[in-house]
């Protein structure tokens, strides 16, 4: 059917839900009228950057306007912020896999109560680079964490959740094919590395509070591009996971961009 | 001496230090002119909080002007949000460990940088409480995980680092005399687990993605009951082990208000 599935039964039993940090719930506003027509979603770290991916596509659709004045939908909550240009929706996520989490959990129930259907689910945004060129775009096929595995391990109530992180193969091929239309920018299909912190999740000398040697790091980092990893971020394996198990991943596809 | 203790000689070898998400630098800031008198740092999720919380200083010092206008010090960054009043700082972390991570690697050098003496650090926030009026306020005497153990284990190139997340026991005992002042807030010392999520990680039937039985739920907040905890959030693991590693437990003293 293309909807959105959500595997809490207890969800439809309920008199109302509230989508706390996005300040929107489903009693305080008509979630089908206000996003019901939407089919792409496009997510990053950066409220900023989010602001301005939405001017940028109010742009490219020829919407009317300019599109500087775009509204921030979640303004009543500083947790997240939301814009849409026509059938897009541009969100910020923080930083961090419990950060996505929280967003992705209160996303997907809008989209299903909105009944949206066919639904892309996209994040966007930056990574570290592993043995690849500077400026270039990973598409991600499959998320791994930090032992270079696919999958992403939660914790429900003690016991540890292990769920797979795998992407759409043809939606990555699909947009490995637009990017040859961008010459500008190196585009390839690789493997993402998730890590839970930016500094010595990821090794970096410069920057952690504690040290570790160089030749470590090296190692690790060989062994990563081994693997099939050719970029580092914070965010993938949740995103990936969570997408998964709404049902997002066959019907509506979703990737990752970096 | 009082000074913050960052364990990594590569740092002091650099030409220059790149606060990233703080918008900040060694090259492009007078860090010792800028932060060196600081002795309090207060940290929080929310940036609107953390404003908020910045003006209510400004009063509560008796600063000239009435500090409405405060200035966020990291506004070329909107990663998080910085105020000062007097020696008072006052910033935001975003939601969840990976993100209070960054900040604390980075607010942590800020600190170093600036050779500020004596600080003391308090996270200040928002919890679900366990077993407790609701309105309390849990000032934690030791943040523990998901399996009530006082310990923080961070993936370090692969290899899982553990680390001790005991808070400043001094520090906890003077906050509550302070708070038998205050009579409308119950006030108590507890332990808080941090979880690496809002819905699934707290057992929220009423908002995750996934079901669980309420049964299963209830037995598991009991047995956190009898192990001590009395509140749970997101980030006072990682706040408590970062603190300890740099020295800022005993000497400088930090502990978690929520």
């Amino acid at each position: 059917s293309g909807l959105v599935l959500v595997k809490n039964p207890h969800l439809d039993l309920m008199e109302e839900d509230i989508l706390y940090h996005l300040d929107l719930g489903t009693k305080t506003h008509n979630l089908p009228a206000m996003f019901g027509d939407i089919k792409f979603v496009c997510v990053g770290g950066s409220r900023n950057r989010m602001r301005a991916f939405a001017q940028f596509m109010h742009r490219e659709l020829g919407l009317a306007g300019d599109g500087e004045d775009v509204a921030d939908i979640c303004a009543g909550s500083d947790r997240y912020a939301m814009y849409r240009a026509g059938p897009v929706l541009s969100i910020s996520h923080g930083m961090g896999i419990p950060s996505i989490s929280i967003m992705l959990h209160e996303l997907i129930k809008l989209l299903h109560h909105a009944k949206c259907r066919d639904v892309t689910i996209i994040r966007i945004g930056t990574s570290g680079g592993l043995g690849i060129k500077a400026g270039s775009v990973v598409i991600t096929d499959t998320a791994v964490d930090s032992s270079f595995q696919p999958r992403f391990e939660q914790v429900v109530l003690g016991d540890v959740v292990v769920r797979s992180t795998e992407l759409d193969k043809d939606l990555a091929e699909e947009l490995l094919a637009c990017s040859r239309e961008i010459p500008d920018f190196p585009t390839l299909i690789g493997r993402t590395m998730c890590t839970y912190d930016f500094y010595e999740g990821q090794g970096r000398l410069d920057g952690a509070l504690c040290s570790f040697s160089s030749e470590k790091k090296l190692e690790y980092l060989r062994r990563a591009y081994d693997a099939g990893v050719r970029n580092i971020e914070m965010e993938s394996t949740a995103f990936a996971a969570l997408c998964g198990l709404c049902g997002l991943k066959g019907e509506s596809r979703c990737f990752h961009l970096l």
